[in-house]
């Protein structure tokens, strides 16, 4: 069994990092070459498109950041957990839960995404 | 896009189905042959063999029913959904959230689910 908060924070702290060059070093540590991601905006199919999908996200919203909301549960090789979306200081402007299941190697091979609030302009 | 209401009123129905038999023909309907399931408590990897979990998880919980909690939603070809399950007028035993990956055909391929809440005793 893995630990979901560490799978959850590992994560996040992926879609966190500014740097396209270290955030690439993290998703080789932790993901699946040819992991997938879909959430009901974005898709990638490999890990290098997921990074390029992760500085066009990241673009959108400057200097914001993803904070961990609520405490990340799991069952086999699936992990779920909740995150909130905000500038420092700055109230939600999104709230999702997303879906990882885990390769036999503990690495992330899949992302479903979802959102369950948007709180725009 | 499929239409996540039906998807799931569809799901429910089928856990709600008491008789094997006309389980098994709405299993036949709105699942693939290989479709695969996987919870905290159970996991079964055909169409045969989920409608058998279905009947042994039925009954634990004699004359409770399924139903949906809030909206369902999804993307690209998956599915998110809460639900209920309780007895007649009385209080929900158990909540959860289902994630549903559809085939190109529409029919159910796998099934990922959560336990949100429970209510023992």
């Amino acid at each position: 069994m893995h630990d979901p908060k560490a799978i959850a924070e590992a994560y996040l702290d992926v879609w966190n990092e500014a740097d396209a060059s270290r955030r690439s070093s993290k998703l080789e540590r932790g993901w699946s070459p040819h992991a997938q991601y879909v959430d009901p905006m974005m898709q990638a199919l490999d890990r290098d498109h997921i990074n390029a999908m992760i500085e066009t996200a990241r673009g959108h919203f400057p200097g914001h950041a993803f904070a961990l909301d609520g405490k990340p549960d799991g069952h086999s090789n699936f992990v779920r957990f909740s995150w909130i979306l905000a500038a420092p200081s700055g109230p939600p402007v999104l709230r999702g839960t997303d879906v990882v299941r885990l390769a036999r190697d503990g690495l992330i091979e899949d992302v479903i995404g979802f959102v369950d609030e948007t709180h725009d302009g």
